[in-house]
């Protein structure tokens, strides 16, 4: 179990003397974020757009599924009483009163002696009490059938409401959709649900330095990849990116483009909060109207991060370098949306994995390193993409997991477990299969 | 591992008495239904477009990346050989020549006992080897700074090249896009990919009983779930549906709306492949131009399941029941759409759980069971979401997995192990996190 006032004492004792303001834990920061985010409202879209999103509302069935008795095979409505003694060697042999297509329902009832050819879905008719499949019946001359075989009362009938009882909570407030339950909403009569609102995220990256991928690279710039990554990762949480582009390092531009920002739900900055750096993005977020919580997590990468709000809108200044700003999102913002959203399960996958080399960590901070993970004989084994450093943006793309190293174990031996959060959804799926 | 030819002929010797057409084993269905669709030509997208989709070309680094040797930390670009002897009680003092603010390029040479301000990523000015970072400095009185640590030559430097070298195929053609490849491509100054493309599937629903979710329900009318919950599984599977609605039991209308599909990449109906069912889907199925490759498949749900070709479109007959037809897509369906949009991994991850109940199987097919799978203490442990009648389409709510019970298995005792394809992409997502 995490044992936060531990934590935070490692914390403190071992990493305050490398800040100059104060470096909280991993966990207390994202009790401080998870604590101010709101939950949005909701909002009535169609079955599609509900896909992945959540339920708002308990969905009670407005009536019985299926609405009537009904046939569960393609077969003859029978009164068992008249085959009681069916077999193949000596059928019972019925009059067809009748070929009932699916979508009909039969005006007669059925007498001793008579059967109705019946489609699966396809209402019992009056006084039948079974089905026998026609596989186990022949047609006969003069519109009569042969019954191979005897059935109980109720046999092969779909009774009304055995699916789902008029009334009855058939998805909870909470779900998330998926195609069954848009499937299942479509069998009730429901085009339309009302979930949560999906967040609008302003992403904003920062810095003269920045040219955007479509203008030439000058020497000593570099590419603003940041927004476009963080943009895509708002994306995959099912929120809405509104990319601001890129700020320069004056006072008026961050100013304008902060301010475009905060019509969104959310803002996200990248660059500009380290220790080191000009002071134009902590002016901003030190500005009037802003309320930071926190200017640095004890974690690797990703020690740079203020959050806080400004004019009541949850802000992120996130840290420039790549790795970190993405690792951040994972760790910090993808949760803050998913409860923004409406979502319970807020946190990625964890695995429990065999690290298959030695890491070895420098500092006291919690690490988040970069493995791939793979399965052998059921187990899961992780090992880095190699270099660490937080500018390695190709070893994001080798990654599906991070390896989670807490505050105090600065030695992981190669064959001990470490907690691997997982990156890829998809992980786990195969070129192969065994059936 | 799986034995195709034992499943073919327990299938044939068990089943084919309960058949008038030859019912063939899921794996040699499966294989069909794979050898026959094609993989779908490439398009150029942007990044946000490519997410989710397969990379149709190896992409090399333009340029190397970083272009230049430059600062991995904010602090003072120094030659290591003016700082050898430096520390906290005894620091070095060096000349600033600059601020070199990030995005810029110094125009001067370091010389001894000179410094340069450098930022996180700015370009090594000539003459220095290494940065100290800025908390182990201090400024000093006339434009001087105070050095408190000696470094070795590279110290807090990333080589030019360090992250990817020019030339080098940093992504490869089979790639499934997420967000660290958009963030990767765009810090290599590309805005676009090229990708497969996705596949259109006309979606059709085949009943005179069938009315549409926003219809009066008439007594021995049903609603139209399947064209909702299968164009729901073709957008979660990254396809594009287009859905032709229901067509009436009769021969010029299942003719038209055919017709209308065959210009999509590929067909599905559902409904009116079963035995007893009136042949008009069949007609169809066997008119000129179509060639059909299998009408049954020894599974359960889904036995009725036809795959050929029509105008030669792929073409799939799903069962008509709703928890069949979401079944057989799992089955076959998917894994065709992603072959053809290129991707190498198109099978549902399968993991081993313990059943926590008896399964008994009354026929000789293999079963697909809806389970609720979840985790205790690192197992999974797996229960039925109860009837597992495929009209029962809430089931198919409950379900966040598919336990797979082979053809000769006739038993699973409470306590042992089943194979479980998992539905649930989010599965392991967690409303807690301990670290």
């Amino acid at each position: 179990m995490y044992d936060g006032y531990k934590s935070l004492m490692i914390c403190n004792s071992l990493c305050a003397s490398v800040a100059k303001s104060i470096m909280i834990p991993v966990k207390e920061a994202r009790d401080i974020v998870l604590s101010q985010v709101p939950i949005l409202g909701t909002e009535k879209v169609d079955l599609f757009s509900a896909l992945g999103r959540v339920l708002a509302e308990n969905i009670a069935a407005p009536y019985n599924v299926p609405p009537h008795d009904n046939s569960a095979m393609d077969g003859y409505a029978v009164r068992t009483e008249d085959v009681r003694n069916a077999s193949r060697d000596l059928p019972e042999v019925l009059d067809v009163l009748e070929d009932l297509p699916a979508g009909y329902v039969s005006q007669h009832r059925l007498e001793a002696r008579q059967a109705i050819r019946i489609m699966t879905g396809a209402s019992i008719p009056e006084g039948a009490n079974a089905v026998i499949r026609v596989e186990d019946t022949e047609r006969a001359e003069g519109n009569r059938v042969r019954i191979f075989k005897a059935v109980p009362p109720r046999y092969d009938i779909r009774v009304a409401g055995e699916d789902i009882r008029k009334g009855e909570v058939i998805l909870q407030k909470g779900t998330v959709f998926r195609p069954a339950e848009v499937g299942l909403l479509a069998s009730l009569g429901k085009s339309f649900a009302q979930v949560y609102q999906r967040v609008q995220v302003a992403i904003l990256a920062t810095g003269d330095e920045l040219v955007e991928p479509d203008e030439p690279l000058q020497p000593g710039k570099i590419i603003n990849s940041n927004s476009y990554a963080l943009a895509a990762l708002v994306l995959e949480t099912g929120a809405i990116p509104i990319q601001l582009g890129i700020a320069r390092d004056s006072q008026a531009d961050l100013e304008a483009k902060f301010s475009a920002g905060l019509r969104a739900d959310m803002m996200i900055s990248s660059g500009g909060v380290s220790v080191g750096d000009y002071d134009l993005v902590k002016d901003i977020l030190n500005q009037s109207g802003a309320a930071m919580e926190f200017w640095q997590v004890c974690m690797k990468p990703g020690k740079p991060l203020a959050f806080g709000s400004i004019s009541g809108k949850p802000t992120f200044g996130l840290p420039g370098n790549p790795v970190s700003s993405m690792v951040s999102y994972e760790i910090f913002v993808r949760p803050a949306l998913l409860k923004m959203m409406g979502h319970a399960r807020i946190y990625r996958a964890v695995i429990s994995a065999t690290m298959e080399e030695e890491l070895k960590k420098t500092d006291a901070r919690k690490h988040f390193m970069r493995v791939t993970l793979h399965q052998e004989n059921g187990k899961y084994l992780a090992s880095t993409t190699g270099a660490q450093g937080s500018g390695i943006l190709s070893s994001m793309a080798k990654a599906n997991g991070l390896a989670v190293i807490d505050e105090a174990r600065m030695v992981v031996k190669a064959g001990e477990e470490v907690p691997v959060m997982m990156l890829d959804q998809s992980f786990g799926m195969s070129n192969d299969r065994d059936f």
